[in-house]
Order: structure tokens, then sequence, then C-alpha cells
């Protein structure tokens, strides 16, 4: 019986190869309205800040315990967001919860449900700890901002909602090119009238973002080479989509 | 790159072929608990009720219009079970929606969230279109009927919980055999004191079996050769994995 070919000794979670040029798979344009060249089916560009110092007790990588220690803001972080932290932090332990979270997003911005502030928790610490520290909370801060300015720039009208073509638009602005099936799904979900409406609000766009970026990231962590195919063994394909039904 | 391969002729929706006595990929036990030998990660052995008759105007794979068209008891069906879905088929539309449902398996057992009964719904029919008909409704009577059964198997102590271990036995009665890591992830997710009682009431265990099975199946379609692995396309993937996030 046929296997699956060897994994390519670049196969793993670190960044993917580049495909070459010309080369897109997913049928993404090369450069949706207007915007710079990015990954077919990536993510947006980083945010600014980026390069975080070393964890206490060198890489991060190499320290078993660093998933338990308080992760830091890099130097020059702005002043107002380590104050929304601190602000956050209601019990002062380093960390935000579940609970503070939902809490800080809910002054922010507007109100997200549990299962939005897990399934960011989730993408953004890569684990099931419902706990994220300094450099998480600024990456969670930076990507809801980049969304928000995306959802407002398709809510023409200010409505509040933006319909099933602006956010077939607005998830190719973020990198992402979607069939009209995944479209309607989608729509089908994320739509709080249940599909009358064909229409999406702001808490549900950040969570249906998170879930297209989360599931694409975990596809393309087994499309390696880039050939538009990932295969699973069965407990992969368990836990790759099991944490998008536990948020 | 090396690619998949080519999808044998009996590729599809049908039953898949059974593999070789012997090679049981996913680690299932050939005999759980004494119970008759089936599918490694399949379902349950069949309900009695098997044979429907063909649907007026010949075979529903040959009506385009098969999907709008309620089905029918087969002859023979318990009329207890009729005089069930005539009840619960409040507008006498010849269909239960989401709603109906929901209210019949509240009466019938406990409650169910909407989230379940969406589920429910979308693996009896394969589509998202939120009602039954007869077929269906027979189908997750006998279903639920096993499931409510191998619940109180194993909720010995009749608590109406069962616990991570005693749902792993669970699982494997109905012929799932999951990872230590599968396990994890399933309990942290249904139970509802969000990990802290580390176990699972009936509600949740039905959700439960429900999330197994499907996505199981999912990966059956694509591992015709039992090879333990399955490839999507990108495509393939997000249609496979959305609706579930979708109840």
């Amino acid at each position: 019986m046929a296997g699956y070919p060897n994994a390519p000794p670049n196969y793993g979670y670190g960044t993917p190869p580049q495909p070459p040029y010309g080369q897109q798979p997913y049928g993404a344009p090369s450069a949706p309205y207007g915007a710079p060249p990015q990954d077919p089916y990536g993510a947006a560009p980083p945010p600014p800040v980026v390069a975080y110092p070393p964890a206490p007790g060198g890489s991060p990588y190499g320290n078993p315990f660093a998933a338990l220690m308080p992760s830091q803001f890099p130097p020059g972080t702005d002043p107002s967001l380590v104050a929304c932290f601190q602000l956050a932090d209601q019990d002062k332990s380093g960390f935000i919860d579940d609970k503070e979270l939902q809490k800080a997003l809910s002054t922010y911005d507007q109100s997200f449900s549990m299962r939005t502030v897990h399934l960011l928790m989730y993408l953004f610490t890569g684990t099931n700890t419902r706990k994220i520290g300094p450099k998480e909370f600024t990456q969670v801060f930076y990507s809801l901002q980049n969304w928000r300015g995306i959802f407002e720039r398709f809510d023409r009208d200010r409505s509040g909602k933006i319909d099933a073509n602006e956010l077939r638009e607005a998830l190719l602005s973020l990198g992402f090119s979607i069939s009209p099936a995944v479209l309607d799904l989608l729509v089908s979900k994320f739509d709080k009238s249940g599909g009358k409406n064909k229409a999406i609000e702001y808490d549900n766009f950040i969570e249906c973002c998170l879930t297209v970026k989360g599931l694409t990231e975990k596809f393309k962590e087994r499309d390696t080479m880039y050939s538009g195919s990932a295969t699973f063994n069965y407990e992969g394909f368990m836990l790759t989509v099991l944490p998008f039904l536990i948020a």
C-alpha cells in the first residue's frame, strides 16, 4: 500500500519555504485590492512589534518552564498598552486569564463571547492553558486593531455588519482566498440571525477571522511543499481539529 | 513530490472495504470488552431498521428533489416511534426542524443544546438544511437509544456523569479507540465545569459521541486504503472541518 512520502527535512513548525514565484496554491490573486504581495493564504503582515527579548534563562524554546513564566513587553512598547495589561491583570498574577481577557476586551471594544476569547487564547499561545502573558497580549492587541480596521473599511454604511461579499473581500485583504462554498458555511455559522440577515457583526467577524486563520495555519503546517495537499494520520487529524471545537 | 495514490474505484461515500484480517489501524483491540468484532474506528452496529423502501419517484439518488421530499418510515416501524415523530412535527410539515427536534428530545430524555441538535441533524443528513424526515428521525432515535444504554452502563454509580476513564471505555465500546491526548481534549471540552470535575454529563456525552463519530467518518472517507493516513486539499479540509464548528 502506498504510504505518504517521508517528511522532508524542513518538516515541522518552522517557517515554510516560500513557493516559487507564480506558484500560488488556493487561487489567491497575487495582489488583492492593491495590498502588498503576501502569503496567499497566510496571515496579515506582522504587527510592528516582532523582536521580543529572550526570556529570562535563555531561549524560551530551551527552557521547559518557559510556558509557566510570564513573558515580557518588548522595549519601547506603547505605555498605554502596558497600562491596559496591568488593568486587565486584576489578580496581579502577571498573566491574564480567560475571564480577565473577556472583561478587558469588552471595555475596549464590544463584547466577545467566551468561545471567541478561548479561541484567541488558543491561537496566540498554541496551548489550552487559557492564560496569556504580556507578549501574547501585545499580539492579541495588534491583531484585533488590524481586524477592527479591516472590518470598518468594509462596513461602508457603518451598520455594524458586513455582508457575505464584504466578508469575502475582508478575508482576501487578510490574505485568505476562500471559495463560495466555504464562504456560505462561514456566513451560515457567523450570522447571528441564523442565516436570515446574511450579515456578520464585529465580534463574530473576529471569531471568523480566528477560525480561518487558525485552520489555514494548521493546514499549512502539513503542506510544507506547497503542493496544495496536506496529509494527516488519525491522531494528528483529531488533535488538529478538536481544539477548534473546544473553545 | 509524490502525490497520494489514486482513488480506488470504490472511492466515495459507500461502505469502505473491510481491512484484511489483523490489519487494524488506530490500535483498536480486536474485540473490546466482549463486543462482537466491528470496524475499529467505526460506528456501532447498525440499528435493526436498515432496509428503507425506495422514495416515491424511484431511487433517492436519481431524484434531484429527493432531499426536499419527506422520507418514509420503513414497514414494521414501532408505532410509538411514528407517534413520537407526529407529535414532534408540530407544524405537520412532514419534517422536523431544529427547534422541534430539541423539544422532542428534551421531553424524551434530558435537554440538549441547540449545538448538539444541529450536530445531530448535520451528521444524520449530511447537509446543513436543519430538517429531518422519518428516515433520519428513526436513525437518530436508535442511535440515541444505543448511546443512552452505553452511558448508563458506564455510569456505574448512577451519578449522571462519567469520568475520563469511563468515557474512554464507552467510546471504545462504540468502536472508537482514542489516545490519552485526544481523551484529554475531549474531557476539557465536554466537562461542563470547565475541567474541574473531569466528568461528562449525558447531553455532553452525546455531543462527544457525535463529534468523534463524525470526525472519524470524515477521516475514513479520505483513508480508503486503510493506510492510517488521509490527504485533503485546502478546500476539502475547510469543508470537512467547518461544519463541526458551525453547529
